[in-house]
């Protein structure tokens, strides 16, 4: 048999996107999806997980399309409850959504991990592909900001990306490791790459990249690594990344991502809008496709995800 | 100052219509609430309090008329989305009740006692008066039956009191203590009586009596002591009153609760359907008032408030 299996990692809405067309163009025995967890935290006593909760979200039909986030159907009546009991409200928690956080919780308490329990509650809302959080152990992304480091929520969700970021630590990386899912993944000689989905290098996909022997793992595959700007025209397609780009005085061009991922990626997929910057990545010495990565329509990802398998499928033919 | 302060013991649903009642006829400096907590229990890592929810929400207006319990305008979506996934259901939790336990448990894990918590709940839904835990450590209801020992909330929600009552149990009592808050109350000078709400004199009256000093505390009052039976004409108003009487061999009559109460109470207060009752009461040496006691409307809540104020008042003349 070819080796035509996928791993694809990705943060939240941003890569959900292009997951949810690869679920389009591969069967659950294709591909696997390895998710950052550095955005989690315990909120009211709640392990919360963002970035599996929109994959989980994405890829079962149950995400809010409208808003970008969180579930379908969803209603916020235990939010107006905890205003009027004067009880934190700065992050949303829908009534749906809460279904998710307190089982969860649960079940990590009753002694299951992470992986464990993000499988079954991915098999309970129908989905069949593999959810890999990047660790079991916990990695928390800290925000380096002029006003000090924020826990990734407060950046993100309670200051609203407001201060300006001076650095990233990934909080506990030392101690955590890829789980035994992922691990047997990367060794499948049927790997015939990893994709890394348009989200934010910094505080989606380098908190991955943080988990020891992650990157090495990566760098040292045979099969292709492959990522898709995230950067479009210079600005970030969603979330803060081409803000993060300036206060850390990166150019927001997409072949500044290309050179933040150099040392990881045979291949590069920028959008049509940038392909003046195919020779300078070029130059890099990383193979490039230029192609439509702006994601509106379903058919949209598809496409994107049918341009990125065909391109990984040629390096590792090249391979 | 004429001593004119009460204090009122209750459980859940049935105990809270009198206390509305009450609340209607006295400031919240007149009159404090002690409440059962032996129904409290953990459930999806939540601490949940039963009766002390059902007396803040009923005391607030809170209260779902219809059902008889829960919040009015209460939804159902967590539940539903508890069942996708495949979660506990057999205790139903509302959106809007479910803030209640998140921020309860958040307070109590920061290191609040449940005292404490209770006040700032209940002060933020409006609720001036006094809702006393029985205790601030944990005491447990557990029913025996001839299935073996059933935590409360097993037994009353998840089997809905079908299992046979053997007896009854209150772990956790022997180190459980009356709160500073209630020491404080029964000190009073001016308190003018004690009131036994028409709760389940087993599983609601019972445990708070199991803490350790409170039963005594009572019976050494130089004021009176009056409860109101939670029978009338041979059966429970609300609950399994009556079903566990038949089960534990007590004939289901008011005067059974009277002789119940016995050492404790000074005064009793049955329905005009028990009139007949009466002179056995009477020869138990335990004075008596007969009256309305089945609380359909807020008038009869306030009317027989009233005629228990008065009977209170008249007993703490004459003590």
């Amino acid at each position: 048999m070819a080796a035509d299996r996928f791993i694809a990692v990705t943060g939240g809405v941003g890569g959900a996107k292009l997951a949810l067309g690869l679920t389009q163009m591969l069967t659950p025995d294709e591909v696997a999806f390895i998710v950052n967890t550095g955005d989690d935290f315990e909120h009211l006593g709640l392990h919360i997980s963002p970035d599996i909760d929109t994959l989980v979200y994405t890829l079962s039909g149950e995400s809010n399309a409208e808003a970008g986030w969180g579930r379908r159907g969803e209603t916020w009546q235990f939010m107006q409850a905890m205003k009027q009991l004067g009880g934190e409200t700065w992050f949303n928690l829908g009534d749906l959504d809460l279904a998710m956080h307190i089982e969860r919780t649960q079940r990590l308490r009753k002694g299951a991990t992470l992986t464990q329990v993000t499988k079954q509650l991915a098999t309970a809302l129908g989905v069949q592909f593999a959810v890999l959080p990047m660790s079991d152990a916990p990695v928390r992304t800290m925000i380096g900001t002029a006003n000090g480091e924020l826990a990734f929520q407060h950046y993100f969700v309670r200051d609203r990306c407001a201060p300006a970021v001076t650095g990233f630590r990934f909080a506990g990386a030392s101690s955590a490791a890829p789980t035994r899912e992922i691990e047997t993944r990367l060794d499948d000689p049927a790997l015939a790459g990893v994709i890394i989905c348009p989200s934010n290098p910094f505080v989606s996909v380098d908190p991955v990249l943080s988990v020891p022997r992650m990157r090495e793992r990566l760098k040292q595959l045979r099969a292709p690594v492959v990522a898709v700007s995230p950067i479009v025209a210079g600005t970030a397609i969603k979330g803060p990344t081409a803000k993060m780009m300036t206060e850390l005085s990166i150019p927001n061009d997409a072949d500044s991502v290309a050179r933040h991922y150099r040392e990881l990626i045979d291949g590069f997929v920028i959008d049509t809008q940038d392909a003046a910057l195919e020779p300078a990545i070029a130059a890099l010495g990383i193979a490039t496709v230029v192609t439509q990565t702006v994601m509106l329509s379903l058919a949209d990802r598809r496409q994107l995800a049918d341009d990125v398998l065909r391109f990984v499928r040629r390096l590792n033919a090249n391979a």
